[in-house]
């Protein structure tokens, strides 16, 4: 914990206050990565909520006293993409690594010394108050969602319902693999429960997760340890006679992509890659399989427009069609966030929220 | 040339006298492979046109006299494939190879020592008559159609309008990118000029493919051998601010898949597998490209349902909505077929139509 100068807003951008802020694994991902080039020291963290500070020149969008979610994508609402249902990856801003995306610039410093500090994926959320550009803010409006719940929709959460709902539009009476039982794949299990798929097969290394992902929606369990001689894509394929709709894998691991585009059927089984392969190694599909009227297809958060879909979600949430109760499995104040790291790399939570201010802390866990 | 015994047909079975038929690149490939094993000697053959001459019980489908066009990919019309709009790969028959079937024996024999011959793709038609599984055939009905044009729709030219027409569903104003001008590659040209593509790229490393593609549509060529120090997707990533909106491979190369996928825009760009890789070997392609929107799929016969979609095509040839008048480059006699081998190996034809009547010939030549 040091102390860091965050610098006003300039133009197109947002100085926003956390109310409260989870652990992605992302975050863990590039603080492995510690010597990444240039990147460090960083302040990390992309799921988060807030309330606007400060708003720089020709922010019309937000004003200060607003909720708002800082998303890691980008909306800007006038490109080829942002104006395409098809596409969910603006292509007005650039993602600049650590630096905000239109002068590449950073807003944080060193207090003690004044060294510039990195930012991250553009949110930057382990931090009592964070700079975003006004593309990378969705305004919640007067919504009375529980800033926990917003948070969870920052990132994780929407990337897997969104999933399900956007990039599977999945249809009612699916049959469903999800690989990998995180906070991603538990959402995919969950989102495709709301679109009626009728069979949602979680895959994981860790038999607790069979417990809370039926409360989600996850109807049949395989430990890829547990099936012998068999591939996990044998044995799904054995279950469903001959593959599922819809596969998502939610590790970032090739080989688990592999898997999973075997587990899915011919004729319109569709492969969704979620997870991030940090080696950028590439994917290896069969050619003939493929030729046989299967697809692979990935997304960021989902497939979902962070400003379009997010409020949407929202509504879900108050709504109680989307149950986000099981994904926070701990809570603590900002000063208490090495544990959280500590917790997501022993997968012994799902979400951590870490709050800012320890009274409204209490409020949330009573 | 050897004589052949053609026995008659058997349950669910039509014997088809051929009247014209085509060479395509997947008769060339398993030409090639001659000791492939158990499978030769065989009857090759898999584009043509005939009229049934006689059918085994339970076929209602057809009667003798009736025009069939006989094609590879079956349609038994009662599967959850055939039943869906989403699949064209029948799951009831499976593909024995060289072999009928449904009961997985030949029809075919040599006169002289009755030792079995095998047949090819379900269809076998470098022979005077055939005998098909009535899930292989498709009936004209009353159409006008000229045999060679019909010939051409039961492959190669349904396989490249059906990609851009059924896989692709590909929208007025798109951009697309051909990778490889054969038959089915000018194919794909002509069903995206149909569907209202404004620019079509075409990328051959035969110059002379340019004139004949600018008639079916295409309006930029790249030679792969003139792109000096950039890549093909390089070239047409520039040519498009930042790639296409469909990129079809259509030669069966996984590097030229890889940069067709390459060559596809972020966003929304997919990639359409086409040709086939004999060695059977993986595409690779970059997990952390395909997460920011873009899709890879591919298809046997365009994704077209035989027995629902030809006879669509086969009116569209009729209000001349359809052109295949450049792709018939050659006219012969059934004598002289191993010159359509020598022409296609040599890239120096689209589709060599080998008439087995000779007089037939001459009037479709006049
Ligand atoms: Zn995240
Ligand atoms: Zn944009
Ligand atoms: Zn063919
Ligand atoms: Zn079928």
């Amino acid at each position: 914990m040091v102390e860091v100068e965050v610098a006003p807003p300039r133009a197109h951008e947002v100085r926003v206050k956390i109310v409260c802020t989870s652990l992605c694994h992302t975050d863990l991902t590039f603080w492995r990565m510690k010597d990444f080039p240039a990147m460090y020291p960083s302040i990390l963290g992309h799921e988060a909520v807030g309330v606007v500070e400060s708003v720089g020149d020709h922010v019309e969008e937000v004003a200060p006293g607003d909720t708002v979610v800082p998303v890691f994508l980008p909306q800007c609402g006038g490109c080829a993409d942002c104006l395409s249902p098809r596409s969910n990856i603006c292509s007005a801003l650039s993602y600049r690594p650590g630096l905000m995306p239109r002068d590449g610039t950073t807003r944080f410093s060193l207090a003690a010394t004044g060294e510039p500090v990195h930012g991250f994926l553009s949110v930057s959320s382990f931090a009592e108050y964070t700079v975003v550009d006004v593309a990378h803010v969705v305004r919640l409006g007067g919504s009375a969602l529980p800033p926990e719940k917003a948070c969870l929709l920052s990132c994780g959460v929407s990337t897997g319902v969104g999933a399900a709902w956007k990039v599977a539009a999945l249809e009612p009476g699916s049959t469903v693999a999800v690989f990998g039982m995180g906070t991603v794949g538990l959402a995919v299990a969950q989102g495709s429960k709301m679109r009626g798929a009728k069979r949602i097969i979680g895959v994981d290394l860790n038999p607790d997760k069979f417990e809370i992902g039926k409360r989600l929606g996850v109807t049949d369990f395989i430990n890829p340890n547990d099936t012998g001689e068999k591939t996990v894509s044998q044995v799904i394929k054995e279950m469903t006679g001959g593959g599922v709709d819809y596969s998502f894998e939610c590790i970032g691991s090739t080989s688990v992509m592999a898997e999973a585009f075997e587990s899915s059927r011919t004729g319109w089984g569709k492969t969704i890659i979620l997870g991030t392969d940090t080696a950028a190694a590439p994917v290896s599909i069969s050619s003939s399989a493929i030729k046989r009227g299967r697809s692979v297809t990935g997304a960021l958060l989902g497939g979902i427009k962070p400003k379009d879909d997010i409020p949407v979600l929202a509504q879900k949430c108050l709504d109680k069609e989307l149950e986000l109760d099981e994904f926070v499995t701990h809570r603590m104040g900002f000063d208490d966030i090495n544990r959280a790291f500590d917790l997501l790399a022993q997968g012994k939570c799902l979400r951590c929220i870490i709050w800012m201010d320890g009274a409204e802390q209490k409020k949330a866990g009573a």
